[in-house]
């Protein structure tokens, strides 16, 4: 099948660009003498994680239990769920560690790590302690009086201390690559000293895990890491290039849309990808360089030819594509076919039960299923 | 099944709201004398289809081809696809209005206009000519040259005129019942108007069909029109209760979610459900009284007990809520269940494939399946 035949609005995964993004992490992780933990979160996919994953390393991390099961009934033995976990999750936790080598989750308070320590299944769980580095959603301050509570509880239980895992998600918010390294230092830097400090009270702490794709791309050092735990780079997104952790030409995630309506009187062309095909992610908005709307739209092959074309309004299963020029109302008849960019390519991609396949053309060459939900 | 038993985060339907909501939309349609086509875009669920429809209509209107081949599957004959159809998609139409006694879909152009009249099954298809009734969406001006030359495609064509819709979305903009009634106007007028025209021309046009949730509740006439067409008010939400398409307590979806964190440095506290739980939507950002972040928290019941709680910030799977005041850590303790109210249904539910149902309680009496996806 050719891009030009597909049902739409569809998700398309490049996969030159995939592979070519996974080798730069891979090599980047390799360079800093860390390990590469990837993060399946957006792409949530087998078919991606056989590409993203280290051979160093063997493992991933991932965003909801649902995942893991998915991963775990296809042969990842190493897995790790970013994102702390509540009393109530963890029998179910305890079902998808029973069936492989290694299964973790992040915890930080004191309430979590008693009901861990109690739980009959105690012993098949890794228990990595949330670290806050700067990004004060979650996590125990490195210094927290809590810190050594919680480590302790878990040394003591049947379970076992992974280790202390952070993530510099405030590097979002940098706009240039100094700042951005100064947030990776800070990240290191704070989950570093969590572990100095519990190793200090006498606590094994093997794992030591820090990422977000901005601070793994700009991080001049990973002294006292055991692993990297980005995600976004498999993909990249409009966001991610603008503030510089790839280029403008890694996006390996794309929008399929067709052109459903012209506006003339308003200068508009209305496309079949709307806020739920494209998300309402507005992420773009503050950047530096222009506002991005829910997207850019880009030719069915992939590329800007069609120069500045944005996704300027969205409704359910409208895009409204607005321009200060005239729009290229030729060029696009009712009936084209255009993919678009879009800012922030987890909100976009899981709408999709399937990614259409392509290798830098517009052959689909393979169809990948994804897992949704929790 | 509890909800405090339910795995989170997950999407909760209030079925005595939702009865209560559809029964007065349909009084209101009968007390203006036209006939409800409930839109079924937000919940996309047979369950609900069930208790939204008509009995003196019997229709529905879908947003995607997938909600219509579901809908078909489930023995509905009667399915409107409101979205402007392309070309390729008209083979898929044409499988799914085998199936079914009346298959209509709107188009606004001359170009598809030819492509429907030229498709092989034609004689499936119902057109409904979509008028722009001041939303600038998608559709024609009642005046426009193009509308009678798509008519006369379509009534020279083995196809069917279905007749004339429109969609006053432009009262999402609006703030008072005044302001919509008179957008209501507006989309009535446009739309009879354009019937009148084709009539005019000798042309048969048996529907005319209006409707968004604002105009709906807010109009004073319904004169012209043969049915209408609203969804939102199934489920209701924020931004439809702020500009007063309903009361505050007749909102039917929110969200279940954990408590996972405390942050007290940063005033916070954590929940599960973040931007794919929540989706991205801000459309309470620009509403007078306040802004609503990303959903209201409330009680596991859904009542507000907790004061004005909201999620100020989202991550993937991260909700945070924020507040001026000092944030109800006691009685928010980790692993405790809070419900979230939606900003846009629409967008929210769509990250779910069921809803937890429950009477006006806590007790899950149904799960209903709901389609997603293209």
């Amino acid at each position: 099948m050719k891009l030009a035949e597909a049902a739409t609005p569809a998700l398309v995964l490049d996969r030159v660009r995939l592979r070519r993004n996974c080798e730069r992490m891979l090599a980047r992780c390799q360079s800093l003498g860390v390990r590469l933990r990837p993060h399946m979160k957006t792409l949530k996919s087998m078919d991606a994680a056989r590409i993203a994953i280290d051979p160093d390393h063997g493992g991933i991390a991932v965003s909801t239990l649902q995942e893991a099961d998915y991963f775990a009934a296809r042969g990842i033995d190493d897995i790790q769920y970013a994102v702390c976990i509540t009393p109530d999750k963890l029998d179910r936790a305890a079902e998808i560690a029973g069936r492989i080598a290694r299964f973790g989750f992040f915890l930080d308070s004191v309430e979590t790590a008693r009901a861990v320590a109690a739980h009959p299944h105690a012993d098949r769980f890794g228990v990595w302690i949330e670290i806050d580095s700067g990004d004060h959603r979650t996590g125990l301050s490195p210094d927290s009086s809590k810190l050594l509570e919680v480590a302790e509880i878990i040394a003591a239980s049947p379970g076992r201390l992974a280790g202390v895992a952070t993530h510099g998600g405030h590097s979002y918010g940098a706009r240039n690559s100094a700042s951005i390294a100064a947030i990776a230092e800070e990240e290191r830097r704070a989950v570093v000293a969590a572990a100095e400090r519990l190793r200090g009270a006498g606590l094994d702490v093997p794992g030591v895990s820090a990422g977000s794709t901005p601070t793994a791309v700009h991080s001049t050092s990973a002294e006292g890491l055991t692993e990297l735990r980005p995600g976004v780079y498999m993909a990249g997104d409009l966001f991610q290039a603008a503030i510089g952790s790839h280029g403008w030409d890694d996006m390996a995630v794309s929008v399929l849309a067709t052109v459903i309506s012209h506006k003339p009187e308003q200068n508009q062309i209305v496309i079949d990808a709307g806020g739920l095909a494209l998300s309402k992610d507005r992420s773009t908005a503050a950047l530096q360089g222009g506002d991005l709307g829910y997207g850019l739209v880009v030719d069915i092959e992939g590329k800007p030819s069609l120069g500045r074309l944005v996704v300027g309004g969205v409704h359910q299963e409208h895009g409204e594509i607005r321009g200060d020029a005239p729009l290229p109302f030729e060029r696009l008849p009712i009936g084209t076919k255009v993919r678009v960019l879009p800012n922030h390519v987890c909100m976009t991609a899981a709408a999709y039960d399937h990614s259409l396949v392509v290798d830098d053309g517009t052959d689909v060459v393979a169809t990948w299923e994804r897992v949704s939900g929790w």
